[in-house]
């Protein structure tokens, strides 16, 4: 099934400066998407602006297909997202861009053909555009200070189509020697560091000896501590052993 | 509890260009953050092409400090996480972006102070600056093209930041009238254009008009109509039927 699925084009309505279509193509393939459309560019199609700023993701731009028209840019599509504010005179869904974008993946999933629109630099969607989407998305901005460009628009939807598409573990850990000591090799590190503690006089005075052998137990079985680290803390109380022999 | 939330420090290891530090400014504010660190920026503090970038952020700027090292830049943390590729020779924690600052925000709403370190725009952060870090954080970019700029990479922790910390619905519905109708008036729709359908012999042949009535009810139930549309419902239909009767 998934090597049907068709990744949302993203819908540039008359876009203003060449710059910012660039750095939306960069912002789009950052996340591996490249079905880009425009409506109406102010500047005319192809612009060289565009081809200077896309540097990298220019593959983009030659295959971005311009028209006249919203109607005529989303024609082939079956669901439609606008990124704007809603107009008032409008009673729409508004989605989250993560929400959003779950359910353009699902749509896609199931042979879909879905579409995100982003409106003019600074003027916004008209109306009339608006309305021809099924969905809205609200971008969670400070409200004092609402002002994400294009690209910046362009790049958080990409990230969450990424998202809702790519499997990541959410936290993993990563390095050369990552195989994690188990419990039985933990327990024998603490007795290591409580058996030569014990002779270096470390547990005193007696009454604070049993928190202090509890706390230092707990101190490596609350870390997620590599086979490699805890060889490493052997090395260290051994060492610090022979240096005390040597006198 | 929620006021006394410090939300993170985000921390600019050696940025170079000062429109790139505006830009970070910017990204920032966005989302409501505005604690701002920068290490050794190149072309020394305060610097007017990041002011003249930041502009709608420029407090940013006003009230960020600034640090010879990274260490100082961290001192007062006692979480911090890296933006950065992980260095071979480092065993770590890597989470998605999501993860971080949700885990961020769990340690900041019980009194941790957490910040999030940027590395220079070209050559990353060094290894010895990752080794600060308590936990690596890689966005799921594109490995074809990974080219975030610092700026689109802390609008993405911004942006998860905020996610983490603002409760917002994820689907919701908004506009002028957005009471939903409930299942008796869906029902009374459908009886009404049903009567009047069969009035005017739309049912038909009549081993379709069971399947055809089926359909007609599905119609109106799976969509989530507000009161407002059934009344234009029912008046398109009376309409219709107002026509027809003129002759």
């Amino acid at each position: 099934m998934t090597a049907d699925i068709i990744p949302p084009a993203f819908v540039l309505i008359r876009p203003q400066m060449g710059e910012n279509i660039g750095a939306a193509a960069r912002a789009m393939w950052n996340f591996g998407l490249d079905r880009m459309r425009l409506v109406a560019p102010r500047d005319g199609w192809p612009n060289p602006s565009a081809i200077a700023m896309a540097s990298g993701a220019g593959r983009l731009l030659d295959a971005a297909q311009a028209f006249d028209g919203v109607g005529a840019a989303i024609a082939d599509c079956t669901h439609v997202y606008a990124t704007t504010a809603r107009p008032r005179e409008l009673t729409k869904p508004v989605m989250t861009p993560e929400a959003a974008m779950r359910d353009a993946a699902r749509r896609a999933a199931v042979g879909e053909r879905v579409a995100v629109m982003f409106g003019p630099e600074r003027a916004g969607m008209e109306n009339a555009d608006v309305a021809l989407a099924s969905t809205i998305v609200s971008v969670p901005v400070n409200p004092e200070f609402p002002s994400l460009n294009l690209a910046q628009c362009v790049l958080l939807m990409g990230y969450e189509w990424r998202r809702a598409t790519t499997e990541t573990a959410p936290v993993r850990l990563e390095g050369q020697r990552t195989e994690l000591a188990d419990r039985v090799e933990i327990e024998r590190l603490g007795d290591h560091y409580e058996q030569r503690l014990e002779e270096a006089g470390f547990f005193y005075p007696d009454h604070k000896a049993e928190g202090m052998r509890l706390n230092l137990r707990n101190l490596w079985a609350r870390q997620a501590l590599t086979r490699a680290e805890v060889q490493m803390l052997h090395g260290i109380m051994r060492q610090m052993v022979r240096w005390k022999e040597r006198g």
